[in-house]
């Protein structure tokens, strides 16, 4: 079995308000960031949150809230998600994303053309029959009346160059980036929201965590339910179906959320090797962000206002 | 919320030998069955289950038995998987598969040239660094030495006759049929295996519970482990997380197998209108299968012999 990589961090956010959020946008070993790509983050972060809290205030639901965040961090080249997403081993970015709200989901993986996949996502929940589509035709999009880009759309130079040094091995693939949303509205329901390019050079086809339900994305009602998205090394959440596992530790064994999410990043993704982080939203407004990586780049309300943070 | 459709039937299997296996055949409410095709589905449960219980008398793995088992059923023409499986919207046969051994697993989705589906899905855990591909090129198979076939290899002309009615409105749909085994070696290590064609006449990419872990799949070690493959209406497989919600019942609330199988179909896939079955396999060789509709195609060991069940 091989060591825990990092002890698990976390971080009990307080409840100010009957309805609010909790975005991330991204965990991992962070090694640099340079002095552009910080401030493209800051600015992601708070524009991010003040789009699903405008939402939220407005009396709209927590799934438009989630929605409205992922959206702002989709156009922001900064985050691997949407335009500026990490590419492919045949330099393609191919998205994945997943939403959740009352009881139901709607997913995508592979996705190449939608401006917004996690629009997408949300289309297969209220538009098909069905919860998850694997390379979905570009045919849908116009169906379901959703934006159309070509894929370099989404190609930055800063990716491409990225690419190019992980495939001469000159850099290595770090398997992080995603970004996602919880939240809850005025009539107390939750909904959870998840984007990503996925790991950088994966192969063609590849699928992490953020289109699965119960492992990268879940949202659940009722008086132990709690919504979460999660970023990280996306196959050993998913072989812990950490997203779910943290709702059975809330409602079976009453656990704080913070001690959930943690504990399953130590039991199920530490002990696999991997990292990454999740944030968590509870069904009375409490919230949570747990994390195992050095980085974890959230934002929530505080206090004395909006936190934002890179590290 | 939709009425239930049925109330949950479930089956306490005995313990009769330190390793054992139990699979299914799917689940569904069957309105008719033709004496040919029942008898295909006789023979191919006991064969599929001897093939299994051959490995773990022999003192192979859980996961050799569960994929023996499958690899079986894949050959037979009765069942939903491998050749006879249903067609897809275009006509095609779209597989879709997944394992689950000693805390690691492998899936795919939309495989369209492999022989056997479930292999794929356990090459996928052995031989590669992620753990679900969708869509996966067919350069795969040779590279990691997978028996490749035609299209055409899987399509029997009871299926296709069956689609052109279902395209004609003349029959419906049935969101039935997948194929899966768990079992426990003499090592006391639990695995899952399940294959499928998925939903008849569906959307070219959507992927059913089948190969998502947690969902369709699941096996964990350990003193409260078990291993589960579930069958039936796949989307409300997914949204309940149905596989991982029977373990979280039996290891943090100490539910026996059968009150967890039947309870989390109840609350997870009845009240969202669905049906379907599971089985599952404890860590301590008792066993259980769960269905709420009226078929539950499956075999397992008694004192008398081998159990098979149509209905």
């Amino acid at each position: 079995m091989p060591a825990t990589i990092l002890i698990g961090v976390f971080a009990e956010i307080p409840k100010l308000r009957p309805y609010t959020l909790l975005i991330h946008g991204g965990a991992g070993n962070i090694t640099e960031l340079s002095a552009e790509r910080e401030r493209l983050l800051y600015t992601g972060l708070e524009e991010a949150f003040a789009a699903g809290e405008k939402v939220l205030e407005g009396g709209g639901s927590a799934l438009d809230a989630v929605c409205a965040a992922v959206c702002v961090m989709e156009e922001n080249e900064g985050f691997n998600c949407g335009r500026g997403a990490t590419l492919n081993a045949d330099a393609v970015v191919e998205h994945d994303a997943a939403v959740m709200f009352e009881g139901h989901s709607g997913a995508v993986c592979g996705s190449t053309h939608a401006r917004h996949p996690v629009l997408f996502a949300r289309a297969v929940l209220e538009r098909s029959p069905h919860v998850f589509l694997a390379m979905p035709p570009d045919s849908l999009l116009e169906e379901w009346d959703l934006e159309r880009v070509a894929n370099d759309y989404f190609v930055t130079a800063e990716r491409a160059e990225q690419l190019k040094r992980v495939q001469a091995a000159e850099a290595i693939a770090e398997p992080h980036g995603t970004v996602g949303a919880v939240a809850i509205d005025r009539n107390g329901h939750l909904a959870a929201a998840t984007s990503t390019g996925g790991m950088e050079n994966k192969k063609h086809g590849r699928v992490g965590d953020s289109p699965i339900i119960g492992a990268g994305t879940w949202a659940a009602d009722g008086p132990h339910g709690v919504a979460i998205s999660a970023t990280g090394w996306g196959e050993m959440f998913i072989e812990g179906a950490v997203a779910h596992e943290i709702q059975a530790r809330v409602r079976y064994l009453g656990q704080p959320l913070a001690a959930a999410g943690e504990g399953t990043l130590s039991d199920e993704v530490g002990t696999r090797g991997g990292y990454g982080g999740v944030i968590i939203m509870g069904s009375d407004g409490q919230a949570a962000a747990a994390w195992n990586s050095t980085h974890m780049i959230s934002a929530w309300r505080t206090e004395s206002g909006v936190h934002t943070q890179l590290a």
